[in-house]
């Protein structure tokens, strides 16, 4: 494989010394970019794009060419998984993903098994193959899934949700039908990350976008302990070197240091958490992803400019942080924004490394 | 006025001995009653049911007559006030509360001004009055208004929202617009409760729904600074009595020692935060109010005791715990299982009060 010409991503995740501050963008291949647009227009639907691996290389890139990004992450959907178990993943005009057999009781349960990630997910390894080819070592690739109990979310609601109704009343009334879902889901998770790392991913991250949604109890129980068992199986290594992970529960500030706890090797904030604080909570344990409010980019040059150096100065000198917003870029986002936010990051960066 | 037969409520706000632990429910008057909804149509719409008082009080004292609650909550909308600022809420089919002219720019900032309490929203004090009348005694009445952040999400958005993009677009490009609304709501609320307090409301809760949205330090900023504007303008004694204040911040569990800070009585927390954690971060600085997941509602009658026990016991031996749930109670909710959680609440909180 090439040598990577920028390594300073892997390095921050690790906590080795950088010369900045490295950043990449949730979502950052996506709908605020004109040539995402033109090219999901080409591949007819957001599922034919992401299904096909010459178009996922295609916007996986889009945005590196416009930004100096520190990492390039695999164009996919998390709801990859649970589709390929067979359970008929679509997205209704403007109600996002759905499902058409979602897993309510126990007969759907019984039912399900961790996809093969060489069979039904090939187009995904494929993709991550092409993309590094592709990226020719300019930056590493990020290879992704969504948490075993975010999928489930999912898998049990038949889609997004406000409440969470369905799932939860499953949690609590038949908690070990749900149990039996997240281990499922962990294999076929831990699996589909393997593959993604055999394949050529650099660093992996879990998408815990609904862990927060739980009782503090209830996280321990049905997401984090999920992820403690994805990430204790994970391949540690690959072309000799380190592959580092990420966890990001969405909402999980609370929990930090039972994350910082599972054995991963960072841990993503979003806007609520000081990182200050965050870093004096977690020690040296893990590396710290995030964590800028996406709404920021919604504001003048100064403002994207100023309100960076705000989260730069609350992780403070050293390194062990990967600039990031704390969610996924909005789609109505000016691209000149995500310009000034790159930049400002990586210069004003320079002086906390020093 | 008539003797409170039931003062367990306000002795736990303000952190004295009770035999046991009080509890209320958020929107225990609703669409989970049959009776409500009765009632509710014969009003026509949501909007009549609450804009008339002897309609509002009927549903109010709906829950009381079923489970033996110690507290019964003002029926009510958040949104009154803004509406009584000429925005012009309405209720779109399936979509919540709605305003017909958002407040986006200067020139819609320069016309805001507090309403008058006794004009535009006299329906709401005669209705605190009504409902005083109707209790005769049996428990407290708690009044109630939305935070000035809160408020402020609906009026710029025009309605609910996922991102927030609109008032947070406002928050980093025209602070100095937003600031200038929230000091109009934070007088339009400390107005707004004090007036209910003459009415009658024997404790006042601010929910601050939204707040928990904001980037860390545009919390404190944006939200915390103007609760603690509402809380200090607040009328302290009612009839000989004080009147304790309440502040709930949904999402906001991270926040908790600066939000205990502001001056209130108590702080309400969601089902994220542990109960017993939050009580030592606190000491006896306040009393605390929560935080069942609404969720457990969907078990059986043993889950929900077993669930009501933790909480229970998270929070230990002593006064100062009000029992709630984290949210409001869910229009899908069985009514026995409310039935349940109150007597769970009553029998197994004895103990920690002997």
């Amino acid at each position: 494989m090439t040598q990577l010409k920028n390594d300073t991503f892997l390095r921050a995740l690790l906590r080795q010394p950088t010369d900045y501050t490295p950043i990449w963008m949730m979502r950052q291949a996506g709908r605020y970019l004109p040539e995402y647009n033109a090219t999901r227009k080409r591949a007819g639907s957001f599922l034919a794009l992401a299904k096909t691996p010459a178009l996922a290389t295609e916007v996986t890139l889009q945005p590196l060419d416009r930004f100096p990004l520190d990492a390039a992450i695999l164009f996919s959907d998390i709801l990859t998984v649970p589709d390929a178990m067979g359970l008929g993943l679509y997205f209704a005009e403007g109600e996002g993903p759905k499902f058409e057999r979602p897993v309510r009781d126990e007969a759907d349960v019984a039912k399900l098994a961790a996809p093969d990630p060489g069979a039904e997910l090939r187009y995904v390894t494929d993709a991550v193959s092409e993309i590094r080819r592709a990226l020719a070592g300019r930056v590493p690739l990020i290879g992704f899934s969504g948490s075993p109990y975010t999928l489930a979310c999912y898998m049990v609601e038949g889609g997004g949700s406000d409440d969470f109704r369905l799932v939860k009343s499953m949690l609590y009334k038949r908690p070990d039908l749900l149990h039996r879902i997240l281990e499922v889901n962990a294999r076929a998770v831990t699996e589909y990350l393997n593959a993604q790392i055999a394949a050529g991913a650099q660093a992996v991250m879990i998408f815990d976008t609904w862990g927060g949604s739980l009782a503090h109890d209830a996280y321990r129980e049905f997401s984090l302990a999920y992820m403690r068992r994805v990430v204790a199986g994970l391949a540690r290594e690959a072309e000799g070197q380190r592959v580092p992970s990420i966890v990001f529960t969405k909402g999980g500030g609370q929990w930090l240091e039972a994350i910082a706890d599972i054995g991963c090797d960072a841990v993503g904030l979003d806007w609520t958490t000081d990182l200050g604080d965050a870093r004096g909570r977690v020690g040296a344990r893990v590396a710290l992803q995030g964590n800028l409010d996406p709404n920021v980019l919604f504001a003048d040059a100064e403002t994207v400019r100023r309100e960076a150096g705000k989260v730069l100065a609350s992780f403070g000198r050293g390194s062990g942080h990967v600039f990031n917003l704390g969610h996924g870029i909005s789609q109505f986002t000016p691209p000149e924004s995500a310009a000034a936010l790159v930049s400002a990051v990586h210069e004003l960066s320079r002086p906390y490394h020093a």
